[in-house]
């Protein structure tokens, strides 16, 4: 009974996963979260009309979903001036992730990335054999520069930077991004624009890029502003010839017939994305001055979330967040040093934030007694 | 402007795509079909239940889904006597079957299928670098011995073989495949067991395999007796170091939350499952029926389809299929000799089946005048 025989790749992955999810947290503990404030989905929830639409197509679940999406990837590209061959819908940025480095590496390139940014991203990489490169933040944001610089010096496929940033919530603006393309993204080199949080930062984040340009490709989810994290639907926005590429390795009928349809109801539903908007913006102001109240700063956030800088090392946020989580708030921090000093904490609602003002103080005792 | 640069693998693979799915049809033909009977959904839905508990869990959509498909994964575990170790969730079998092929096939790598079963196997196999192997169906079915005894000769790493079977809706005994198992799978070839319509098919179909069996992964869904095609969920049995392999690749949030939920409630309603088979049995009677009318026989079938032998060749089945399309009705066929002598229509409710006698004689007279 010899039974299966993995690649030489497969057989030589860990099998860690990126992120441990609140449920399998949740059963460990024995009991649920209070405030769930940890994954940076949206706790204002989609649209009214989203959910009606995704309640009217259970109904219809019965039929295989569009496997092109057509009216969906057409509504996003009116939605972003831009032609339906410049859109490619998918399972999440995750899934869209995977299929782009599955079209680019193999064993033997070269990827570059920041060090503390998108763990999912580095664990595709990892499982098509890439060789990852980092690059240090600088000052709290991921730097285009040194990235590009680097992506040059290894030769390397991809080069991947989300703006505004997860998990420091900093950004950068749009002509920044834009000159440092021209001057620094080396031939070869398809950057990699993760744009998930895209909607909650000020005016003039997106840079202005050609969509047509082979050497970009950006990434953009129903997951925050929409609230449809659970939903599983992304998209990308590229050249055609590359957004063409995915046709030949995609799940062609892996996406949820109801989540379509979902997020084609919350994409047009505009006056709820400005309301989600200013929850948001209110949400991350109510956030800091908790932290302020204990003497703590916040970075500044273009996100829906806030990175606090916890005044210590990461074995103090660690416990915070530790004791939080005691306390029944689910929260997340960044990887590595000198980001891992800080905490990242959702936006909620006024009843989330009322539990996380309530337990911070205790729990920030807690783990500063160690 | 350089861009992006493909791998050498991703480079060589065509653009083609394993399925047009029906949406895409209806706008080509500027009308939606009148029934929908090609691609073996179950038209009669999914349980009530079901439907019920995607309705509530999108109001929750906007939590990411539980990554570990917990209760679902449990519930399977306990339906199917098995312990949760030897299963796991993913997005359809389409997804689950790309995530096996990228495990065990590269480069170089052999693999065995039969002639005109499933293509989107062969689209995973081949979007790998895997070298395919067909061997004939004997008789309308695939046949085990000699897939094992080609896969013996290759050197094959999977073998891939759907009881009941899909284009033909033939199955074997579950003893047959039990005896092909033991005298004839060669070391080393992980036999990929598709049982996609197993819930269709008599007592015994299922072989008794030991479920910590190495050599041997079983593929199920909620596609087709659940009547979730839409929702993407689809599970695998196994032995549990082969389970445990996908979590070194798969996308752990890829599982769409409702989808979950609703194939939790519709795993709970036997009831409805129970219906449905026997709607099914009904609706493979009428389309017997309706083929006998006009002098045409079908194959038994343990499946929600029926193949349908149009009596002459492929030519002759595709204007059938063509001409029925442009009268409403949506049904597809197998893709190569002597299959494609034949016809696939999906069951469907009295009322889709009327559209189809109605249709059947016109269709096949336009057919043979063609």
């Amino acid at each position: 009974m010899t039974g299966f025989r993995l690649t030489p790749l497969a057989e030589s992955l860990p099998s860690t996963v990126p992120f441990v999810g609140p449920e399998t947290q949740e059963r460990d503990n024995g009991r649920p979260f209070r405030a769930r404030l940890g994954a940076n989905e949206s706790v204002f929830g989609p649209s009214p009309k989203a959910i009606e639409a995704m309640e009217r197509e259970a109904r219809e679940i019965w039929k295989y979903g569009d496997s092109t999406s057509y009216d969906l990837r057409h509504a996003l590209a009116e939605e972003n001036g831009v032609r339906p061959e410049n859109v490619i819908v998918g399972e999440g940025i995750d899934g869209l992730l995977g299929y782009l480095v599955r079209l680019t590496v193999t064993t033997g390139d070269h990827v570059v990335t920041s060090d503390g940014a998108y763990p999912t991203f580095n664990y595709h990489v990892a499982g098509f054999g890439g060789t990852l490169h980092k690059v240090p933040y600088v000052n709290d944001h991921e730097d285009p520069v040194s990235l590009f610089h680097k992506a040059a010096e290894v030769g390397a496929k991809l080069a991947y930077l989300a703006n505004p940033d997860n998990p420091m919530g900093t950004w950068h603006d749009g002509e920044t991004l834009m000159r440092a393309v021209e001057a620094h993204l080396p031939d070869g080199t398809l950057f990699v624009l993760d744009e998930a949080y895209i909607e909650f930062a000020p005016e003039g984040t997106a840079p202005q890029i050609d969509p047509d340009d082979p050497r970009v490709i950006r990434t953009r989810t129903f997951s925050k502003i929409h609230g449809m994290a659970g939903a599983r639907v992304g998209y990308a926005i590229g050249a055609p010839e590359l957004i063409q590429a995915f046709d030949k390795i995609r799940n062609h009928f892996g996406m949820n017939r109801a989540a379509q349809a979902g997020a084609l109801a919350a994409l047009r539903d505009r006056a709820y994305v400005t309301q989600v908007r200013e929850d948001v913006a209110h949400a991350r102001n109510r956030i800091a001055a908790i932290a302020q109240a204990h003497g703590l700063s916040c970075l500044p956030s273009a996100t829906n979330f806030v990175a606090v800088d916890m005044g210590g090392d990461g074995a103090l946020a660690q416990r915070f967040l530790q004791e939080l989580g005691a306390r029944g708030v689910f929260i997340r921090m960044p990887g590595v040093a000198p980001l891992n000093r800080c905490v990242r904490i959702s936006c909620g609602r006024d009843a989330d934030l009322d539990i996380l003002d309530a337990e911070f103080g205790p729990a920030l005792d807690a783990a500063r007694q160690g």
